[in-house]
């Protein structure tokens, strides 16, 4: 898929006090060698050791470095690979880079680390894809989704899944062929009874998807209400304090973390808040093409009244969630909702119970149980797909219809679930995945 | 000056493929321990080895790293130390260290590693500063005097001037002695050589500065000139292509780099360029005040003309450089002024040769030479006084002054040059000069 040699590429971010070099690659400690100056050659050096020493420039020191040394197999690649420990400067990290190009490495592509890991038979495709999550991961759920993934434990799944769909259709092939003979061979109410637990397996986990996706992006949550009812101070109540102590950390991007907040290590998102901000402000201007479209966007739609007036009209999907929230409940004692939270947004009064009513909207049993949760829209893809050909096998065989049908839509089956661990993946398709990694990883 | 304990911190910015946290201080290793599941106890470990495994809280994983150990005193700090190589995930990161805050470490001060490496010897404050600056370094030349500061070339010309200044001391304590009996001891003229010669290694180092900073911040460069003359052409044509090519490069802040260029090794800033784009929009609006602002930051003054305009008076100081330029040269065969660079901005005429004057303007040998050359304002500050006092004390020896004052001066000038190396600074001064660092240097 992609080409060999030796490649090299910034394995962290700039910016902090030290930076990480990572190059992979048969032959590249040898190429170390010929711009380190250190107590000893590090072709010299057992695997998994550091040595201090100078990336020179002929003569010129680039930077004082820590270089770690990984003997094939024992690297994330797979080859030989080297670490450069460098101080955090874009100025040295791209000298260095460029000085070891000139010794006959090349720049990685996007994901080719990884792509070397996978070809390697490491790491499968599934987990590979997981690396890229587990490092975009903010909240605790979404590290533990990503983290099981990364791990293993999705792709034990999948190839459950997998072996007993390669046992359903041996006993089909078998029938095949005694066919002519007009044998019917496989006990076809034991095959409805295998067919039957395997899409039970595969509908959980595509199913388990609705949570996942949340769960990897954090939960949609729209705020409704008629005008003035207090949606934007319910919203800075919400977000406000974290807001303000996430600031404190450096380097974190206030933007992206404006308006959501981690609830018990569930990250929920607050949809078109910035028309939130100004239904508020500019009254009723286009309110109600707001809310129907941030209705439609949301896992959760948290619809707010005042006490004396009523929720607004709104109709839900299935897998969506509606929370009633009554607000401004210090100015009376009306309290005519029995199924509504109440609540002040500015006197904070309320909030903690309208904080525990989200969280326990996202069931992350499953996720903390360490079960295989899909949260990736490809995996999705390919499981909806692999559900609709056993779906259409389970209906063939109702119908007794021809062993062949049934044992290609059970083939089909097979090769979409593959796809997610790459055991069948086109080689177009590995590199669009690992193309869209970042360079590095 | 910092408290002792096991100190821990992110060591490298987030947002890469890894992310490297380092922890400092006896005991660090037996901590790690605690939350490190390997193939044998990091406590085991040999210095200068690397250990895969998992970091676990409790016995849920929180990542698969790799383990650096360091055994004292081979470490950055001096200390035992520890650095943990994880996925590049910021709630990664922060999980690990909040893990081993509870095992009993605390999160570093800015600076405290170099602050302990200081305090351990390793280092002297100035090659902590240049720790600092290498990591801020975005060009050749920027790179240069940070690594000769770092790797302690500029520490070794300090130490030599005050073993100078101390030899000097001496002759004249020991003049002191025997100033009752009316001995002059010390051979005056002798004195007054060795005096001169070490002011002039001071007054060359103090001078150095002017180039030293503008490297390490960019030499500024104001384009002046009559509305239209082309200043916001000239400006895209110099700063175009470069923009172009860095914006290419996954990370880079393009604002911060937006109006400077490098040009062979050294950085030049265009000093108030959104003054010069509107200028040639608003016209002469407020541009003569935009002008001689500029020209004040500036240390190269680039005054424009048309071919059969005339240029703007402008008065510079001492260390500006003016470079006379013509452009829309393609328009006309005129060619007015003798020492003026013909151009066009537009046609991307005569470009090359006005980089080439830019670059000639700064005096780099010393640098290149690998010369100590002052980069920090508080280095030139104190060698400013050193100056003062040695001149103060060349006065005085001249005119016969008693020894006791001499000496006193003297004493003066070795205490502003041991503030540059930290060998007498106060607590407070150092305590203020590491805060200033980043977390995790």
């Amino acid at each position: 898929m992609f080409s060999q040699g030796i490649i090299v590429a910034p394995a962290s971010a700039t910016g902090g006090a030290i930076a990480v070099i990572r190059i992979s690659g048969e032959g590249c400690i040898a190429l170390c060698d010929k711009v380190f100056r250190g107590r000893k050659p590090l072709s010299e050096a057992a695997t998994h050791t550091l040595h201090y020493g100078n990336i020179v420039d002929d003569n010129r020191v680039i930077d004082d470095v820590l270089v770690s040394v990984f003997h094939a197999p024992h690297s994330y690649t797979g080859e030989q690979s080297v670490e450069i420990s460098t101080h955090g400067s874009r100025y040295i990290v791209s000298t260095i880079i460029s000085l070891i190009c000139r010794q006959g490495a090349r720049l990685a592509e996007p994901g080719e680390f990884s792509a070397r890991a996978f070809a390697a038979g490491r790491i499968d495709l599934s987990q590979a894809e997981a690396v890229a999550d587990i490092i975009a991961a903010d909240s605790q759920a979404a590290h533990i989704v990503a983290s099981t993934q990364m791990r293993g434990g999705y792709s034990d799944t999948l190839n459950n899944l997998r072996d007993r769909l390669i046992e359903l259709t041996s006993l089909l092939e078998l029938e095949l062929d005694f066919g002519e003979e007009d044998v019917v061979f496989a006990d076809r109410s034991r095959l409805q009874q295998m067919l039957t637990a395997t899409i039970d397996v595969v509908s959980q986990l595509k199913n388990s998807f609705h949570t996942g996706n949340a769960i990897r992006n954090g939960v949609g949550v729209a705020i409704i209400g008629a005008p003035n009812v207090g949606k934007s101070t319910l919203l800075n109540r919400l977000v406000g304090e974290q807001r303000a102590m996430v600031s404190d950390i450096a380097g974190t991007t206030r933007d992206t973390i404006e308006e959501s907040v981690v609830i018990d290590g569930i990250r929920f998102r607050f949809i078109d808040t910035a028309g939130i901000r100004t239904t508020d402000d500019t009254l009723e201007k286009m309110g109600i093409e707001r809310t129907i479209a941030a209705v439609k966007k949301a896992q959760i739609v948290v619809s707010m009244a005042e006490p004396t007036g009523g929720f607004e009209r709104v109709e839900l999907s299935e897998n969506q969630t509606l929370i009633r929230v009554v607000n401004k409940t210090d100015t009376t004692q009306e309290r005519n909702f029995t199924d509504a939270i109440y609540i002040s947004a500015r006197e904070n009064m309320g909030i903690d119970t309208l904080r525990a009513a989200l969280r326990e909207s996202v069931d992350t049993t499953a996720v903390y149980r360490g079960e295989a949760v899909v949260s990736n829209l490809r995996h999705y893809e390919a499981l909806s797909a692999a559900y609709a050909a056993l779906t259409s096998a389970q209906t063939a065989l109702a119908n007794n219809i021809s062993t062949e049908l049934l044992s290609e839509d059970i083939r089909v089956a097979i090769n979409h679930i593959g796809e997610i661990t790459g055991s069948i993946t086109s080689d177009t398709i590995l590199q669009s995945i690992f193309s869209s990694f970042c360079i590095g990883k």
